[in-house]
């Protein structure tokens, strides 16, 4: 595509591509907006070096002017777009962006697979951290994904809400907040349950969480409170029918003056189990599986198309394309966010008015993140935290259903 | 755990870990073993740097002594294994990882991250493989992953059975064939759809691909042919009813003499959208979003779970949890596949008898491939995708249902 258009010399047109969703999958009624940051962070060092060059003339995959130019590449145009954290809804323009058609069409892959993969997640994490209500939520699941996926996935998921990672790596990477519990494999190493936990205590103090359904769960509180004593931290329960154990322990506990001992549940935990579980005596929830594949959405089904090229006469023209059951709407968009009287959002308002007026009480949600090859657009992870939690306020309350809905406010196009 | 374990001396008792499946979720017959090599790739780089060692110091995650250990690592103990593009079934061990239980409990993340993932795309793209009989599939679904994810599916599909990748990268580092087509953005930029496809046309013959669906789908194919002459490579259909489209485009080719030229189709397919198109005139697929999320079933339920350890007395020992619903069966596994007289599949055979006698026609499924720390069981990604070849043609005939069902073999224990 890009030899070809080099070649006819359309590649050096200006062109404007925009990120969108033609629908949220799996029946969601909002989306999150997750991964902005690391596409800025790789759009800075997105470049062709010597070893992918070899391999592209090697295999010719493409001609030696293509060559030369992708050596040289480096992206100088613009980009703008939602802000972390914040939400989006069919046809939301997510990301905006321009340049000449080679520049931007080379960008493709490397946007969607970042936010596809973060919105999902993120959008799944949404949902739990709601269900969870105020209780903390850990995020596990580095061992069902890719193991790259899981860094992001650790990100995306203390964006939308959850509490802290076992990911070591994300708190490296992102600063977001680690912890971890002891998995059955420690147990089963020691010649019994008590030399387990009186290691664990030895290392830890009694403030650590004692994984507790390795052999006999009450037998296994009972020894954790006769070691760690009423200041034990907390147990873990990973198995069986985690309300009823949960009410069990809580109530065991409890008879041996553990009361302040909390209880984390995990095994394969998603948004309805933990919804199902608000009653239940439960401290905090491990999610792990259904958290790093999007609890059954695991892609966002964003796309990246061209809306605007320049013509042969310099003048920049919108372009749809007219596929069956896939059109595209053309033309370089603009967003704004209407709110109701209460403060609560309303509509999702998309023109492509160049420079339009701000509607009145509209808030603009796209944002400068890239101009002239520069970021610009820059946060700090926290920020996007507390963006995601103001936004979630401001949902109609029926968005927080975890049914298969329509999408939580309407999409107007002026 | 590592360092309460370090503490308490259990951490240097050797281990015996073990991975397997539960079961095949999303009512699969078989499962595609992958991502080994990517295992012993990643296995004789992991190591703990300097600016890892600086984090965990910080936040104080570990302690000195299990910093000072994490700071020496290197995996010394050995690995045997299923080998790549073999199947598996519920409870087949496909990996036994002995070492100390320190150097071997690090590993579960890394290993299971890379099989859980590899396996989910590879058992996925295996059922497409075999829904396309032989007609040639594309894996064009970077744009639906993470960005490094994206890497490692193209290398599962292709070793099940795709043809080709979209995913350069996926060509660089495994020798994936590649293959691309031009997108919409190509045909939008340019004045017109003449003028796009004579600049393709101008830069890699006539046997290349045309997108054919962006306007008018008749115009489009009459104008391809009008410019290419007969010799047109290929049409590319990616929206609308795929096999009415198919159809009428393979009438209105032939009508126009280009008897030769292919036809692509691409659009959301899965291996059952595939199936459907089995009696239209394609001849060749691009798969994207449901190859890179496996299809429903996006993460393959591998664990990663002690099933020996050494006791205080020296001796190694079987241990099992008795967690409600997710016990482990104990002891180090050998494993062996029995044949019917035809030379087709009939049990996995898995069983604790050390260096057990192979049963009479059983063919052993461990190899050796770490031997005190050194990996000895690299291979060629070619020999992988010729062993899952091999291995379809020998499952038993219902294991091709794409239906839900059960293991396509029972798997016994001896």
């Amino acid at each position: 595509m890009l030899q070809a258009a080099l070649r006819s010399g359309a590649a050096h047109r200006r062109a404007v591509f925009e990120v969108f969703a033609r629908h949220l999958p799996g029946g969601r009624r909002y989306g999150v907006v997750a991964g902005i940051g690391r596409v800025l962070e790789e759009l800075e060092r997105f470049r062709f070096g010597e070893e992918e060059l070899a391999y592209l003339r090697d295999k010719r995959v493409v001609d030696e002017s293509t060559l030369a130019f992708l050596a040289d590449y480096r992206f100088s145009g613009s980009v703008c777009g939602y802000r972390e954290g914040d939400l989006y809804f069919p046809a939301s323009p997510i990301l905006v962006v321009e340049g000449t058609f080679a520049e931007a069409v080379l960008l493709e892959t490397l946007i969607l697979s970042i936010l596809n993969h973060d919105c999902a997640i993120a959008s799944a994490a949404s949902r739990m951290a709601n269900a969870a209500g105020g209780r903390p939520l850990i995020e596990m699941g580095s061992r069902r994904t890719h193991e790259r996926s899981a860094v992001a996935a650790a990100r995306a998921a203390y964006l939308a809400g959850f509490t802290a990672t076992s990911n070591l790596m994300a708190g490296h990477a992102y600063g977001v907040p680690t912890a971890g519990t002891a998995a059955h494999a420690f147990i089963l190493l020691h010649d019994s349950e008590k030399s387990a936990f009186e290691a664990q205590i030895a290392s830890f103090g009694a403030s650590t969480t004692l994984l507790v359904d390795t052999y006999d769960v009450p037998e296994a509180v009972k020894t954790a409170v006769e070691l760690a004593g009423s200041d034990l931290g907390a147990v873990r329960i990973d198995s069986g029918d985690l309300a009823a154990a949960a009410q069990e322990v809580r109530e065991q506990l409890d008879a041996l003056g553990a009361f302040k001992t909390r209880i984390l549940v995990t095994s394969d935990l998603d948004e309805y189990a933990i919804a199902a579980l608000a009653a239940a005596p439960v401290d905090a929830y491990g999610v792990g599986t259904s958290l790093v594949t999007g609890s059954g959405v695991p892609t966002a089904a964003l796309v990246y198309k061209l809306v605007a090229r320049e013509t042969a006469t310099g003048k920049l023209e919108p372009v749809a394309k007219r596929s069956v059951g896939k059109p595209s709407r053309g033309g370089r968009k603009h967003a704004y966010r209407l709110l109701d009287e209460t403060g609560h959002f309303e509509t999702e308002l998309v023109t492509t008015s160049p420079g339009g007026v701000v509607p009145e009480g509209g808030v603009p949600l796209l944002h400068p993140l890239v101009e002239d090859g520069t970021v610009v657009g820059g946060e700090p992870l926290e920020a996007a935290r507390a963006r995601h939690r103001e936004a979630i306020a401001r949902l109609p309350q029926d968005a927080l259903h975890l049914g298969r809905g329509y999408a939580a406010i309407p999409t107007e196009f002026a």
